[in-house]
């Protein structure tokens, strides 16, 4: 598997997926920039997101707040106090461990610093908080302090009564965003997975208190069906329900949708989590803004703080999981083939368009259709290199449809559509063709 | 004017377009959330400029670069010495101002303190960074200060080469991205005009070296007419040319699309900036970074420093305009009516479905046209109160058609489609209006 995330890692860059971020400078530690693959992969996976979480369901409307909030908001929250990670240094040599990264007790007085071997030198652990601070407006003092929000979801609590009043909403329903987080991570890594900067696809489901086992059943499975239906294998994905003690400060059960990434002793990590968060964030809200949360049920004539079950996704780990479930080796006729096997509704591009040869007119038939497809699709011409070299480029890329204009495109305008995955390859009239595109990926 | 632009905000909070940030805790200065309706529009302008930039051209591809960046990336940017602004201070009182936004000349001797009415209390104007930093790592020391991007071009220069052999592209070419960014404004404001937190949508464009002038005037013709194609009102839009003395410290020239926004004493403000950068981007990089970023053109066999062209829009600015131009107030019958006439490709909703009345199955008939056309448009359903209201709601965000399942629905299967703008209505058979809500938007 370690293979593969550096096949991958490699594949990224060379096809303009992920870049390792300010890579002329020398990177910047755990940061990444998508290039236009990754942009346009990243995109359709949002899209796909948002439109099966609001477009196709009355109940649940978008939202998009600032990353930029009252730094109150942290208070309520908890992670001004709570999200924090134990941090220590050696006195000797100044280096700062991860206290729960280090497989010794580093409180016992004869613990040794693994950089410099010296013992008994560490500081008591501190909390480290994770959150970036910054100072808004022109001056740097406590008053000024301000917090780059290491979670989307604050922005929907506080917002939940414009929301409910402005959208005209009764119970339940929810709220969803899509946006970038930050957490100043002491050991992030493995490529796209723990990153410093990471965009998360949030809902928060509104409820009337008591109903919360339902919602909750209810939103797991919903969630595990998306993660299904972007064509990832049923086998690698897995829920892992929370133990009592494994639970956050704000959590009253929780399971996490867990993917085989397959880097690490345990192969399965955590794609996306699933939290009955009873009432603590609106009634947190409640108490330290003053502000009345209260929901009134016209139903039953009550009068009460709204719970919430959460969804919350990583973007960047949706797209990792993709690449990493899509990646395929094979050989065939002892010629090594490397496709990404991409579902076609997320696919960066849904077809290129070939010429076979530069002549006899066939360029010039091959771009009128790619200017017709592309008022529709994402689709690419190419006609530089042999024809073998430009369907591995596209096999790199999870093109799922190549369509090549050749010798009998002239005299009965047909092109062949050749499938990624299968190899196989059907012919189809010229002036079918935007219809037949749209079946092949609304049918995959 | 003001006047307009209290009425705005006034709706833009009813119906869910923008809502100050973290409002109940007294909000953050100048911060805005977008609520359902905003986050709608402003999705549907950003696929808009997305597709006109990227999937409707060859010559230009996508990116999505991070946010937090190398620091060495403004060091050669110049932002770290150029991005500031003259603040002073009060010696007496203790506040600070903008030396350039008072209307006298603080360095006198007697100037007077417009906070205290002390004469002669001010020190001398400092150069104040607009540039947010924070801390990377676990130690905040100079060592780990990192900056939160003050715009995303630099994400694209950086990634230049990467994108460029990825990509397999030769000059001319650009990059396109859409992405926050961050200012600690000393004078925000105009609701969501100036902000701390903004998104802008920039794409650079990569010449050959003595193109500039050819592609500067293609690139303004082109986002121009983008600006127009949304529907703004062409009276309200014009270009203004910088002098060579109003040059940023990068341009070789530069043009700004204004709108009439009508705020302020000059009612035109910039909405977007298309500049010749000249080589100043590439060949600063390439000095700070010490990796070579020429580019080496295969017909004239030259190697050089790409110039770049730069069309540079703010998000939010474009969602402003598109509101300010969109209000409308009119008298019909001595009944007044309010809507936003809003271009239907960008409209939040494209349509609302209502039962004209909630008995002989209207309300059942409109909730299958509205599960049919969810699985292609925004759309609602609507059963709440008088038909004469729930037209009004549409109207304040925007919605294009209203479509009325009535009497003779039951007898001929058909609905009316009410439009906006006209109130004209027109019946249209229940299985022909996928097709027909797609022709009037299209068409629109």
């Amino acid at each position: 598997m370690e293979n593969v995330m550096e096949k991958l890692v490699a594949l990224c860059k060379r096809r303009g997926f992920v870049f390792p971020s300010s890579e002329i400078y020398g990177g910047i530690n755990a940061c990444w920039d998508y290039g236009p693959m990754g942009t346009r992969l990243k995109n359709n996976i949002k899209t796909s997101w948002m439109n099966a979480m609001t477009r196709l369901r009355e109940d649940v409307v978008p939202l998009d707040a600032a990353i930029l909030m009252h730094p109150r908001v942290w208070e309520a929250s908890g992670h001004l106090t709570e999200f924090t990670d134990p941090l220590i240094d050696c006195r000797h040599c100044k280096t700062r461990f991860r206290a729960d990264d280090l497989d010794f007790d580093p409180t016992l007085p004869d613990a040794q610093c693994p950089k410099c071997g010296m013992r008994g030198t560490f500081t008591e652990p501190r909390r480290f908080n994770l959150m970036f601070k910054t100072f808004m407006g022109p001056v740097e003092d406590t008053a000024n302090v301000i917090y780059i929000r290491p979670e989307t979801a604050q922005g929907i609590y506080v917002n939940f009564d414009n929301v409910r009043v402005s959208a005209r909403k009764k119970l339940p329903f929810g709220i969803a965003q899509i946006g970038k987080a930050f957490r100043n991570e002491i050991t992030p890594g493995n490529f796209i997975f723990r990153t410093r900067e990471f965009e998360q696809m949030e809902m928060q489901y509104f409820i009337k208190p008591g109903e919360n086992a339902k919602w909750f059943e209810y939103w797991k499975e919903q969630r595990m069906n998306w993660n299904l239906a972007l064509g990832i294998d049923p086998q690698r994905l897995r829920f892992h329900d929370h133990a009592p003690d494994e639970l956050a400060h704000y959590a009253r059960a929780a399971s996490d949708i867990q993917f085989q990434f397959g880097f690490g002793t345990d192969p399965w990590h955590e794609l996306e989590g699933i939290h009955d968060r009873g009432e603590y964030d609106l009634s947190h809200h409640q108490e330290f803004s003053g502000k009345k949360l209260e929901y009134f049920d016209e139903a039953s004539r009550e009068r009460y703080i709204p719970n919430i079950i959460e969804t919350s996704a990583g973007c960047d780990r949706t797209l990792l999981m993709i690449l990493i479930d899509g990646y395929r080796e094979e050989e065939i006729k002892g010629e090594k083939r490397v496709f990404l096997g991409l579902h076609p509704r997320i696919a960066p591009l849904k077809a290129a368009i070939f010429p076979l040869v530069k002549k006899e007119g066939m360029p010039e038939i091959a771009r009128r259709i790619y200017e017709e497809l592309m008022q529709r699709f994402d689709v690419v011409y190419d006609e530089g290199g042999s024809i073998g070299r430009r369907y591995a480029r596209m096999d790199e890329v999870g093109t799922p449809f190549c369509l090549t204009v050749d010798g009998q495109t002239l005299t009965d305008q047909t092109v062949t559509i050749r499938y990624r995955d299968t190899l196989e390859q059907e012919r189809c009239a010229i002036d079918r063709l935007r219809e037949r595109l749209g079946e092949l990926i609304a049918g995959a």
